[in-house]
């Protein structure tokens, strides 16, 4: 039996509008995979809680960009190169300096720092499909993107920027650049879980954006300068920061923090951090940060922004029935509480969100490079048809 | 009569892999429709060959970002805004002189000088949705981008950057402040002419670059720089400086030009300026920047670069038969030449094509935010399936 009319050619197909590229498959990949239902993410096959607990940011990095978990040995080989590699040039600390007197957004310096890092490139790649030279790059920029971030805080603060400290993990050596002190063990591992769990996380607009860039052989820079750029956004990374601004709310309303929530319903307002495009359960990075922050709460015994989390999540599950919904609480909504108690400004949150998810992006960049393909959609013209130029005066 | 079989559910239909989005819709777009097969193209209607003999890249800007030509008023007071926007803060100038003593690419100088431009933004965008905020910033990168790209040139000559001239037009003040003479009425209308070439060509790697990040609702700072660095690659934009770099080479070889191109070909070489994933004819591009290159052969007398780019054409025409594979001249075929008798230095072309198309980009990110979707695509996971983690001293 032949069913002509089942013949779908290539043209129709592609005469549909793939809005937002929602569910299309752009490229295949063995970074990351997301279930959405099960709400489950691995690495390279690794469970993300699994990860999160156990291993450090750098040998995340390691298992992403060589396929494999590190040996002790390699492992202190890999964080040694990127130890000596923290730190910038004396134009980009003045670069900085003048953004921070502009009073410019940290994502935008440090979109403005990390494209600067360019100048500074030891090794003039001469030939831009050598992956060995695009992964030297990608190290440099993810050591560099902690200096960054800290040396802009400490300018706009005015204060000097301080030299990384090499006996200080990746995430030890931020806060400690940040805030002038050693942080607590705690605290530092609670940083560089909260990098493990931004990593990676598919193809999202930022990495898609790296993706994109780096498929027309454009540089590590380019494709990470474009991967900040579109984790700026509101609709990506630059929401991060609003569930905190949120509890602050709270918190400085004379309002009980349920009587709050109900009224900022009730008028329409809308609650940051719940939903997720890909998440139809609770992110699983949620729940490995609702645990830290419980710790964290415990270590210091400030309870506020644990109590006003939970009553907010109560009221929303119990009462609104958000996760009947498939609405629930996403990554963003406890990270705020965390970084808050590390003593991280509320405005740098998506940066940090940036200095993990740069290891990702160069992961991305790298894997997508060995079977390179240009990436360059369609548009369907729906603009006039050919018309005559009428000269300007005869207008 | 039903046929069962035919129903094609979304899931079995999007298992298909896009390698490089090939023909997948993305988008639609009023700005400019390509016609691979005829060689024609559009932009809102009106065919670049009118726009580039009659209009000025004001107008076609313009036209882009507001619909319909403008009146004379209107361009007058259009034009008049956007010189008032050439300069920029002497905080890029200082970052562009460091940039210049470490030799950084023109294009990377680039993308660094529109990052920094976020911060000498005069209006805060508190809402990300606002077309006329998006549009203003656009206008104002628009305005400084030839301020950078030739204050670049002159930094790395050890020379002062200029201020721009406001009685010139865009194209011709681009010219004056390069090279710090008044450019000639003729150089002037091929300048602007080659802007108005390259302001628009559908959807192509940058203009998508900037789509995607501008669809997070990030800002146009973003958008832009990120699509310079879509633009700096060699199978993007970076591949124009190539065909004047092959005629020099010629011209600095002892050899005949048919000589060359057939001793080259018989080397397995590449001749660069041909073929186009889009067009299967000669680019229309292509076929008026001859015109002009044999224009200004004529007015200067100087015709080696025009012979060289006849004498491969022919052979690879009518010898190889480029044309009956659907291989033909594309616009970088004929730019180089034509820079180059412009006194441009040939590895700012690339930078030439980003000042044109930021225009393009800016019109598109427009477009897209007035039905914003975010973009983001999926990836197949070919990766290992969950595995336990080992401790890093049991591997």
């Amino acid at each position: 039996m032949i069913y002509p009319l089942c013949l779908i050619s290539p043209t129709s197909m592609s005469d549909e509008l793939n809005k937002g590229l929602e569910g299309v498959l752009v490229a295949e990949s063995g970074l990351s995979d997301i279930d959405g239902d099960a709400g489950r993410l691995i690495y390279r096959g690794y469970n993300i809680e699994d990860l999160a607990r156990e291993a450090s940011y750098e040998e995340v990095l390691y298992l992403l960009w060589n396929g494999e978990l590190p040996t002790r040995d390699e492992l202190d080989a890999f964080s040694d190169t990127m130890t000596n590699e923290r730190e910038v040039d004396d134009s980009v600390l003045e670069t900085l300096a003048s953004l921070a007197e502009a009073d410019d957004h940290p994502m935008a310096a440090l979109r403005t720092g990390v494209s600067m890092l360019s100048a500074g490139e030891p090794v003039t790649d001469a030939d831009p499909e050598n992956l060995d030279i695009s992964r030297q790059k990608g190290r440099r920029i993810v050591a560099k993107v902690p200096t960054i971030l800290a040396a802009y805080d400490r300018l706009r603060r005015g204060e000097e920027p301080l030299d990384p400290r090499p006996d200080l993990s990746h995430a030890g050596n931020f806060l400690y650049m940040l805030t002038g002190e050693e942080p607590t063990e705690t605290a530092e591992e609670t940083f560089d879980m909260a990098l493990i769990l931004h990593t990676d996380h598919g193809l999202n607009a930022s990495t898609f954006t790296s993706i994109v860039i780096s498929s027309t052989l454009a540089d590590v820079y380019s494709a990470v300068t474009g991967g900040i750029g579109a984790l700026s956004g509101p609709l990506h990374g630059g929401a991060n920061q609003d569930v905190m601004a949120t509890l602050l709310e709270i918190d400085e309303s004379d309002k009980d923090p349920l009587q709050w929530v109900k009224d900022t319903i009730e008028a329409g307002g809308r609650i940051p951090g719940w939903g997720h495009r890909v998440y139809n359960v609770t992110d699983p990075r949620a729940k490995i940060l609702r645990a830290k922050l419980e710790e964290l709460t415990e270590d210091t015994g400030e309870d506020r922004w644990l109590e006003y989390t939970t009553t907010i999540e109560s009221y929303l599950v119990d009462e609104k029935g958000l996760l009947e919904k498939n609405i629930a609480p996403n990554v963003d909504y406890y990270s705020g509480s965390v970084y808050y108690k590390l003593g991280i400004p509320v405005d740098m949150y998506t940066g940090i969100f940036a200095m993990a998810r740069t290891g990702g992006w160069v992961a991305h960049i790298l894997e997508y490079r060995e079977n390179n393909r240009l990436i360059r959609p369609r548009g369907r013209y729906i603009g006039p048809d050919e018309r005559e130029y009428v000269p300007i005066d005869d207008r």
